[in-house]
């Protein structure tokens, strides 16, 4: 269902010719009201694409009414030329939907440093504006265009009492880690709320959800969430209740983009608890979701707790060496600081595996998701940009 | 030659039955004096080995006589039990030598979380103690008794002029990061220097040289690099040569760690230039060298200046992305955060590979020492605990 599964939306995703497979390349998403509030967050790495550049710029106002995705290029870190690039795809979509350009954000995604073909992106704008569509095949072939190393679609919906609908679209594989992830995000709401209710709902989901994403340690220059709402429902839900169906779409795509991370096998949930705050639960499921070592460990259907304490190590958070209990599905391998029940009784068979870090120095938690460290994964990125 | 280069020392390695294979695997290394000054430096990581808590107590009055070091066991998360364990190594080396245990440095390595076997251990030391020798024969042993996933021994050794001399070893390959490394380093002189010019001068030499090595990100629980005087030659050389001589012993040594890093195929230098400080490069050097996505790049040959743009843009160093330059072997294919010289100009068939990353703003720089990400390093470490 994906982004038009809200009303007041439609969608389409077309093969522009950017990428040399030949496959769905380009999307356009189109809010039709009556509202047009919007918000999004972008990537904090500081070498910032062109279209994050852009997109940040025009959402200044809280209000935006398309986005024009592509993948086959990030045009990142390609220079004055490369924000002209982003320009001229807005005014081109401005000028075929009939709206202005600075209320047109654009996302690119694929190779960094690279210009994208600037005809192919111009005219794949006009086919996929003559090709919107608010049924579901839109928000689907939407979905496809945006995908990279990507083996699946990802879609989420979430409904919510009264009539109004969530739903987004995301890709993301690889680069995953936070601040956001190399992800670009499309969420359509018809729920009527202003642009300052969908900022702070966007960042309060975005936060525990995208946020704690972490495949592969790398932050990427063109990480984008947006957030469209077309008052299409007639409806206002509350802050509270707007913001638990968004957190729903934001955790599902999240999942998925674990799920289909580059090279996995496994999907590991990092569990902190008893932390005496939260950043401190972030800052060492962060750092545990990051050890390479851990990694291949659990690659190998290890429970190598050894390995998750020297991660635990690295961190400022509070805690005493002494006492920290980790457990690997469920078995409590480490125990004060030692070896605890005996590592056989863990079962790593399956795809799904949860590390929990006790660090008994008070009542706060998180959650990282990750996955393993594969020849995969090496094989892929050796060979991506060849 | 090793640590049985400088005149003063006596060194031996034998196969105490810890290591299932058979090989040596414990060592032990005697000053004879006159003097006995020493210093160490430890791993930062909070979560430390019950020898490391040991060396570090011991070190505190500036004195060492000698070091038991083990491979085939951490002794790390091992517990109360594990600190016993170290404490009867010392005690049983004391013994045998005429000291005392508190005269006596302890260094284990291999798996975190194991008890090691403790009676192996003491029965090893015995023998090691009956077969200690000052010939170079005693320091290759010793070297080659605590080596773990290595493949090959690491020695080094400097000469001062008027006839002293720094001699060490080496061990390490895997979970190398800084604070330091998973690296064990003995390090003998028969320079007549005091324990705070040592401890000055090793401070000195391991902040630009072991402290660089950054193999996988991860830190380990038992770095320990140990500095034993025994002023054996009557020379008393100023702080500056000492420390000069000293460098240049770790940097061999820590050239020879990145070189044996498990599974890789390359050794890449990262250098940072036109820092604003050195902790400027110090910080973009190390997140260079920790992605994974620029470690798999380089793996495949592939220049790929885009992974390194969005590393460097991670840190808070000083510097604009639209003025980033970066250099593979040479060529500058990135020019003021974009496009530079064509990729494939870069010849990236060695094994030897510099990335240079000038950031414009100041003139301090520093070079951390890193190697790529192979599916050979996944294997190795997804097999290691079985």
């Amino acid at each position: 269902m994906s982004v038009t599964a809200a009303r007041g939306f439609s969608a389409s995703g077309v093969a522009a010719g950017i990428k040399s497979s030949g496959n769905r390349d380009l999307a356009v998403v189109v809010n039709h009201g009556p509202s047009y509030a919007a918000a999004g967050v972008f990537t904090s790495n500081r070498v910032q694409a062109a279209p994050v550049r852009w997109s940040r710029a025009v959402l200044a106002d809280g209000r935006l009414s398309s986005v024009v995705l592509n993948s086959g290029g990030a045009n990142a870190c390609t220079g004055q030329a490369g924000a002209v690039d982003t320009r001229l795809t807005a005014e081109r979509a401005a000028a075929a939907l009939g709206t202005d350009a600075r209320e047109v954000a654009v996302c690119s995604t694929g190779l960094i440093g690279v210009r994208l073909p600037v005809d192919a992106v111009l005219s794949g704008v006009d086919a996929a504006v003559a090709e919107l569509t608010g049924e579901s095949g839109g928000g689907e072939r939407a979905a496809d265009a945006i995908l990279t190393t990507d083996t699946v679609r990802k879609t989420a919906v979430a409904h919510g009492a009264g009539g109004w609908t969530v739903g987004g679209m995301a890709k993301g594989a690889g680069m995953l880690a936070p601040g956001l992830a190399t992800m670009l995000v499309v969420i359509t709401t018809d729920a009527e709320l202003p642009a300052g209710t969908l900022d702070a709902a966007l960042r309060e989901a975005v936060r525990t959800t995208f946020d704690r994403v972490d495949s592969d340690g790398c932050m990427s220059t063109n990480d984008t969430v947006l957030l469209l709402a077309s008052g299409a429902s007639g409806q206002r839900p509350g802050a509270a209740e707007f913001t638990d169906a968004l957190r729903a779409v934001c955790r599902d795509l999240s999942r998925q983009l674990v799920q289909d991370a580059e090279g996995a096998s496994k999907e590991i949930d990092v569990v902190v608890t008893g932390a005496a705050s939260e950043e401190d639960a972030v800052a060492v499921g962060r750092s545990v979701a990051r050890s390479n070592l851990l990694k291949c460990a659990l690659h190998g259907e290890d429970p190598n707790w050894g390995r998750v304490l020297s991660a635990v190590g690295t961190t400022s958070a509070y805690f005493d060496p002494d006492r920290l209990d980790v457990a690997v599905n469920g078995v409590w391998v480490c125990r004060d600081g030692a070896a605890g029940e005996a590592r056989e009784k863990c079962d790593l068979t399956g795809r799904r595996v949860t590390v929990t870090v006790d660090l008994k120095a008070g009542d706060a938690s998180a959650e990282i998701w990750t996955n393993d460290l594969t020849a995969a994964y090496v094989h892929e990125n050796s060979a991506y940009s060849s």
